[in-house]
């Protein structure tokens, strides 16, 4: 079959044993090259091949809805709707979006990145077809790593108690981001090697025969004795506890097995759980092999060997300089304690844990858990380091205001991947931190101009002693600067000039400052004399800097790699105003007050204006009529 | 014993049964009648007595750890702590705090005030007791509401999982702030029912032995079976499942069986679940009567007859006046749905509820599957609005970025308690939404002066088809201002300007437009002209007016009952640059960058500066000098 040119998921319905098995195959094959070339999650798709064609024989969409959690699984679903031939664009700039979008295909009717969305957005979905009297399947497709999220947690007890027909798909690849946590994993462990019911039915009534009849003191003792047994032949208990009708476990490579349980689920009333294994990677053998799930989101690749493609002699990344960092000063300090929600990996703490195996806590998707556990490990007196993403970051907000901050306590937040993404595009962007930060007493905000700024920062972060401390930093790699031999503690609050000017100023801070430094040489060829300063603390700012430059009456240039509603430039306006200089201009250059969707950040700059270009000319309209020089 | 004397816990360790009887009824009797004038949480708290006092009898606080959930059922640990004679100022401003307060007593290692946040705080002091080779006991103490919380189920995962030593008491009252949600609570219905292990032993035994001796094919099956014997003898298989030794039900208002349970409970290796079913308001016959929980938090009240001592023909609630126009409009399109998260009596939702029983979900509180499932409502082209209260949507912060406007979805937030809520104090705030909101692209945000505004922005908001809108309004009544017979729309983004003036304009909204109408009266006495607008919505703001102003080259204040940093006047400010209006002072009022605590709402405002003299003050120093009139 041309897998480009499949319109609608129709294709799949007639199709005999060995066209499937063929078709899946196929698809593969389609997955391997493709993803080679353009990079995306290709174990996750590897792993639901079978899944999503099988979901697709059985079930109608966009009739029925697919509601794909965290939504990285989703390939093998655009393929069948009409998509395969966009996949050359895969997560480029105004290409294919690695997740579902309901702009590209009526088939996708939930937009999904972050994890443990779709039970409540399915349950949303049932209440509206019942009010509506309406009768289609919702069927959310979740991972075991999902699931432990607290609001999926939140969802299954709501769907449980109402009783609203969802049909929930369990993907469970005994591997989500990383190797799965939490105690829910144990129970489906079980639940995986106590087999299935229909295995075991008719041992169970020989035996139930054998049990005597039993009266007087004992009998309702026998009852219950008796109602235990759907704890036998259900294994799933621990969904039906919750008013779930439990199918599995299901051999998600199994044609057979799959759309025999997907029927009976799709027939069954009320809330339904279907219990399928899959392999992660499955039928690419460097994927297959892969225990530490380094095939999860995976750039290009040679399809033989599968050997990365990835740049020779590349800097270290962020994430691993500010870990390598961490761990330093987690050698003479033994409150430092690293807290990850399912990114050891992502975060590079791989290295840290090897060091110091009883220092590192992968919470699992937890975020809300992750940042308050941190708080409650700080009211002891140790000092948690919680790494998190910028954007998921964003799940654990009430508890930074309401445990952490409030609290005053001393938590250390790596925010890490703050600013633009690039190819997970705009469920992932971390452009929403510094805003939703700043507006929080008690927090202190700073991020790094080099990997030789970060270490510094991750050791004046261990040795601060007054609440909550932020460092955020990007994706990708750091600069390839030299690093000095000892950290040392940077001045909280401090700005620092790095190239002197007497016509405006620029204040800015990480990724944004080569730009500055670059429109600044730009301009000094046009005789225009900019001042560059590394605003390196976004809270608090260096007043004392500030106030000097507000009394140069120059012009003042803001930039940050974040939404500029209530951002940094925001926060300059702020001490503007209530220190009363006026005539002044101040001009923000920053994000739009929109989503940015996916593409390389290079493009991304370019499109929201976070250019050279942009700078130059922003200083050259502030600047006096008589001084604008070309 | 003279409970305003209580200098520790260590009175209540030798006590006699008797004596120990005694003193619970004494403390009843303190908490009926302080409460009758102070107000507070009296429902909880009445619940709780007998549990309180065996927690300080088999454990040693503070060495041992109490964290309380929520903490509103605090107060006995405060009597028995040694704050017993601060309870005449109970919640009021600069007096006992209405929850843990860290700065009030060593005994009070974990403050809270929002729910679900204890095991996880638990989990961070178990893991720095474990690294610093301490040995106590670690204990929360959480509500069968509360354990529904995303977030304390995910702690319950990691915690099984870890097989960490945390001490769970389950506080099982059958009813959380409003009659419990969600599956788990059937699930704990069948705990109770299940009755007791000990019980149910000694027949257990004589079954096990009437089992006849199995081989050949069945013999797998038959140690299945004998291994699901322990959801049999264990009522509380749900827990188990999760890796925590249940014990339980225990009865929560026998001395007996508390400490005897406890005692378990504290020498049990791992995660321990102490399943405690108690009685809201136990021992005061109008709240045990209460079948509605309007008894959880209350006013003060006479205590023969529990009647609420109220003022006479005050104006409706806000909350009131916000869910009767949300019930006007729903009788005219179905599409109208109300979502609240365990809020039904809070949010005022009951008669709703009544009109509409198929359209109002109560969904517990589970605030981030709340704000999602509405999202997936909208997907089907509901109306869903969902009322949450401004310091609880901070739960939701995520799920508002990432499912609602990322996906530009019609979801309408009815933003409860917005601004200073008084007795609650710190962690009710609600404060800091503005700030986190209008940063998020595609917000529509907006605040009514008074209920007739009020309804119609409900209707606005009903009619409004592009995307999230949401409506903050106040704790309290509102203003008993004429109500127009029918609601009209308002458009979107449009200010009103109240009262004409040349020399200096207000920007205010909701509850601060009194206090600036005043300061306009007492300017004018003394010759100054002061215009005050209505600055209505907050995203987008009214553009042409801002221009309008701004042109005129007079000083702007702007006065908002939120958080200043990234707020409404910042908004303003970032307007003005962007614009280039230069040359002109904007003032900002309103909350300062710390958190602000409990009290009246009168006191707080003193305290804040939210006053008309501070606002005359900045209109005339905002003056050129020549116009400063006195």
């Amino acid at each position: 079959m041309d897998l480009n040119n499949i319109k609608d998921p129709s294709v799949v319905k007639d199709l005999s044993p060995e066209e499937l098995t063929h078709l899946a195959q196929e698809v593969r094959e389609f997955l391997i090259n493709n993803l080679s070339s353009t990079g995306g999650h290709l174990g996750a798709n590897l792993g639901v091949v079978e899944l999503t064609l099988a979901l697709h024989r059985i079930f109608e969409s966009p009739r029925d809805r697919f509601l794909f959690d965290v939504g990285h699984q989703s390939y093998i679903h655009k393929i069948l709707t009409g998509r395969g031939k966009e996949f050359d664009s895969l997560r480029q700039y105004q290409g294919l979006c690695g997740f579902p979008k309901r702009n590209e295909s009526e088939h996708d009717v939930w937009e999904t990145g972050h994890s443990s969305t779709s039970l409540s957005a399915a349950m949303g979905m049932a209440i509206a077809r019942d009010l509506k009297n309406e009768n289609h399947s919702v069927v959310p497709i979740i991972g075991d790593g999902a699931l432990t999220g607290g609001m999926a947690l939140e969802a299954l007890n709501h769907i449980g108690h109402e009783k609203k027909n969802v049909t929930v798909i369990l993907n469970d690849n005994e591997m989500s981001i990383a190797k799965n946590v939490g105690a829910l994993h144990g129970a489906l462990g079980r639940m995986r090697s106590a087999g299935r019911y229909n295995r075991a039915k008719d041992d169970l009534e020989w035996i139930l025969k054998k049990i005597p009849a039993i009266g007087g003191k004992v009998a309702s003792t026998a009852e219950r004795l008796k109602d235990s047994m759907k704890y036998f032949v259900v294994p799933g208990m621990f969904f039906e506890e919750l008013g779930f009708t439990y199918y599995g476990p299901v051999d998600g490579h199994d044609f057979d097995d799959l759309e025999e349980n997907l029927e009976y689920a799709r027939k069954t009333e009320g809330p339904v759980i279907v219990h399928v294994m899959t392999q992660k990677g499955k039928g690419y053998q460097p994927a297959e092999s892969d225990v530490k799930d380094k095939w999860h989101g995976v750039g290009p690749y040679k399809i033989d060997s599968g050997e990365k493609i990835k740049p020779a002699d590349a800097p270290p990344a962020w994430s691993e300089v500010i870990s390598e960092a961490l761990r330093r000063e987690a050698r003479t300090d033994d409150r430092i304690v690293a807290v990850t929600p399912a990114m050891i990996l992502g975060s590079k703490l791989e290295k840290f844990g090897d060091e110091f195996p009883d220092r590192l806590f992968d919470v699992g998707i937890a975020e809300q858990h992750a940042t308050t556990m941190s708080a409650g490990l700080a009211t002891q007196g140790m000092k948690p380091f919680l790494a998190i993403y910028s954007t998921f970051l964003q799940r654990g907000y009430d508890q930074v205001i309401h445990d952490v901050a409030r609290q005053n306590l001393n938590v250390i937040f790596g925010i890490d991947r703050a600013g633009l993404v690039g190819a997970d595009g705009e469920t992932h962007q971390g452009v929403f931190d510094i805003a939703f930060l700043r507006s929080v007493p008690n927090i202190t905000l700073m991020m790094p101009k080099d990997e030789n700024e970060a270490q510094h920062m991750v050791h004046t972060a261990a040795q601060y002693d007054d609440g909550p401390i932020a460092i955020r930093y990007p994706r990708g790699n750091a600069l390839g600067v030299d690093v000095d031999a000892d950290p040392k503690p940077i001045e909280i609050g401090s700005w620092e000039t790095l190239e002197k000017g007497t016509d405006a100023v620029i204040l800015t801070f990480g990724t944004t400052i080569p730009l500055a430094l670059e429109a600044r040489e730009q301009l000094e060829s046009r005789g225009v004399q900019v001042e560059v300063v590394n605003a390196r603390f976004m809270k608090p700012m260096d007043e004392a800097k500030l106030h000097e430059i507000f009394e140069r009456d120059i012009p003042v240039i803001t930039m940050e790699e974040a939404v500029l509603q209530g951002g940094f430039g925001s926060a300059v306006l702020e001490f503007q105003s209530d220190h009363g200089y006026v005539n002044q201009r101040v001009h923000r250059i920053g994000l739009p007050d929109r989503f940015i969707e996916h593409g390389s950040v290079k493009d991304l700059w370019k499109e929201v204006g976070l250019t050279v270009e942009k700078v130059v000319e922003s200083v050259q309209e502030s600047l006096p009529t008589t001084e604008k020089r070309a």
